[in-house]
């Protein structure tokens, strides 16, 4: 955990504490008594703003979203934008995703969303990459058998790693598009913070799912 | 069809005639009767001198293949390698893999093999190699659903090109390895003639299979 100390965070998100789990490791294969249903879990790593992950929680009603970002005093915005919207199925865990199997049974979650992660470009931070092997391995554990990582992002590096990271450790990569709002997987998308910008600048996005075979 | 016209050959060609399938056309959706039996059919574009397939026939007697190779001069070597060996489960066709869909019948195909295929350098080129989307199309076609290309090389620049163009277009990219010689898809690997001198000299080969989903 390498969060900011802000006292002004701390009393902001007290005040949206039934959108944040405290404790997320004691909910740990108990997920659906917090949502009160058995609908899919979809998990969002690094959700900034929470632009992304209260867009879909709107447009999918039947799905519960959960989104992990270790940055308070960014995840306080989220946390607010849940709360304005009166979103039910969407609950926050501030806090790092190396932690993930702590908060999640083996194959709890049905889907993985990464959205403009940080790209780490230096050769000796790769393994901070959020599609580096050793996140690879938690994921393959938290994810349901046939599940998806849904990955997009600008920066092509990261992009390329990530397709090889994922198609070498046990996933397959498919539906991979360079340009995604020209392409036909835009009709479900919903924009990040970053990916406004990026759009707004007339900058591709890269985006791909990497499932979990067999196939 | 690009051949070189040679009396040579064409004589060691009529003397291997049982392997070389002369007019695929006819064969059309009923290979089974050529083989008579209903093994699956596994297709390898561009054999070579057939060092490859006519291991895998022997390895796999309860597998039927076929080898498309345009290159008379080669193919002759691989028509007299299957002769020698008295293999009942290969036969060849010497012609272009632009015409797949003139000698297979939709899904009738349950594997392709592309084995050191040539790169194609120039960008304008591109449009030749295999695993070009003009030749993924073909491959769908002749491919049953839930079925893989299994797909290796030496070189490098076109194997990032096919894990995208697979991964562009239809196909689930897995089980990649830069280093077949060093990872667990070594198991069932026969090598082809090519792959024999870069494994002499310590050349790492390339490797995936590109799935067609559903996954």
């Amino acid at each position: 955990m390498r969060m900011r100390k802000k006292k002004h965070a701390d009393k902001r998100i007290s005040a949206c504490a039934e959108f944040a789990i405290a404790n997320p490791q004691d909910i740990r294969g108990v997920w659906r008594d917090i949502f009160k249903n058995d609908c899919p879990l979809h998990l969002e790593i690094g959700c900034g703003k929470g632009d992304f992950i209260c867009g879909m929680a709107q447009k999918f009603p039947d799905i519960n979203f959960i989104a992990i970002e270790k940055n308070k005093d960014v995840s306080v915005v989220a946390l607010e934008k849940a709360q304005q919207q009166n979103l039910t199925n969407v609950k926050f865990i501030i806090n790092d995703a190396a932690n993930l199997t702590e908060y999640f049974a083996d194959g709890e979650i049905s889907r993985i969303y990464l959205n403009f992660s940080d790209p780490w470009k230096k050769r000796y931070q790769y393994n901070k990459r959020l599609t580096h092997f050793g996140f690879l391995d938690i994921y393959k554990k938290i994810l349901k058998p046939t599940s998806s990582v849904f990955f997009k992002t600008d920066n092509r590096d990261l992009f390329e790693f990530s397709i090889k990271s994922f198609g070498s450790n046990g996933f397959a990569v498919k539906n991979i598009t360079y340009d995604l709002h020209n392409s036909e997987f835009l009709r479900d998308n919903i924009m990040t913070e970053y990916e406004k910008i990026f759009v707004s600048q007339n900058l591709p996005i890269c985006r791909l799912e990497a499932a979990i075979p067999p196939i």
